[in-house]
C-alpha cells in the first residue's frame, strides 16, 4: 500500500517551518523559563546552564521571529538592560508547551512526579491539552485523528 | 520582582527530557511523516531530503526511546526489510504535533493556506488543540494558564 502522503509536497510544510524556529532543545528550555516568569538573561543562564553565546543566539532568534520582545529595565545603580517577554505569538505556544509537558510527565517523570504543573490561573486546577474537532467531537484519542491534505497542498 | 520559579530546580524537568528526544527539526519532520502514514526509510529520505545517516540515527533514537517500533516486511523479489510504526507512546505525541501544526498554520503558512490538515477520522472535521483544566474550565486562552510547582519540585 503506497501512502497517499507521498504525493504531497513538503516544501510549504508549516510543521517544518515551526520546528526551524522551535526545534532545538535549548530553544524550548528558554521558552519554558519565560513561561515560568524568568525574563532576564542572567537568571536564565544560571538556571539552565546554557552557554552564554548559545543563549544570546537563541534569544535573538526568538526576538527576530516575533516570539519574544525586549523590554528595557534598570536596577538601581546598574546600567540599563532589557528583559524578554512573550508576544501574543509567543503566548500562542502555550498549547504546544502544555502538550510537551503532558507527554514528558506521562513518560519521563521521576517516581515522585513532575517538577512543574500547568494550571488554570483562576481556579488552580491542572491544565491538560485536549483535541477537539470542528464538528464538536471532543477529547479525541490519538488513533481517532489523521492527517489529510490542506488548502495549500501541492502535488509533488 | 524576583520570579518564584528561580527557586525551583530544573534537574528533573520533563520538558527538557522530552526535548532531548524530540528537540531537533529533523526528528519532528520524521514524526510528521510517520503520522502521515509514511513508514519506510527510502520514502522518508526521498520526501524529506534528510541525509541518509542523519535519518538512520534519528529513527534509531526514536526506536530506542520507544516512540517508534520496527516491523518487518518483504517486497516480492527483495530482501527482508523493516518499516517504522508509532507505538502507543508515539501516538501520544499527536496532541503535540497538532499544537505545532496549529501554531505553524496560524503564523507561518503561505497565503493559500497550510499543506496539511489534522482531521477527525470519523467525521473529517479539522482537529484543534484545546486547553482544559481539571475543574472543567474549557478552551482556556494562553494568558489564563500559568506554571506552578508540581509534586516533584525541588528547591535549588
Amino acid at each position: 500500500m503506497r501512502p497517499e502522503a507521498l504525493d504531497w509536497s513538503v516544501e510549504n510544510c508549516t510543521i517544518a517551518r515551526a520546528m526551524t524556529i522551535l526545534g532545538e532543545k535549548w530553544t524550548f528550555v528558554v521558552l519554558r523559563d519565560v513561561f515560568a516568569g524568568i525574563r532576564r538573561f542572567d537568571d536564565m543562564r544560571q538556571r539552565t546552564g546554557i552557554p552564554r553565546q548559545v543563549l544570546a543566539n537563541r534569544l535573538a532568534m526568538l526576538v527576530d521571529n516575533g516570539v519574544l520582545r525586549r523590554v528595557p529595565y534598570r536596577e538601581p545603580g546598574a546600567r540599563p538592560r532589557h528583559e524578554y517577554r512573550l508576544t501574543d505569538k509567543g503566548f500562542d505556544l502555550y498549547p504546544m508547551l502544555a502538550a510537551v509537558a503532558e507527554w514528558g510527565n506521562r513518560y519521563l517523570a521521576d517516581a515522585e512526579g513532575p517538577p512543574v504543573a500547568i494550571v488554570h490561573r483562576d481556579c488552580g486546577a491542572e491544565v491538560h491539552p485536549v483535541m477537539r474537532c470542528g464538528a464538536g467531537h471532543d477529547a479525541l484519542k490519538p488513533r481517532e485523528v489523521a492527517t489529510a491534505p490542506g488548502t495549500g497542498t501541492h502535488r509533488r
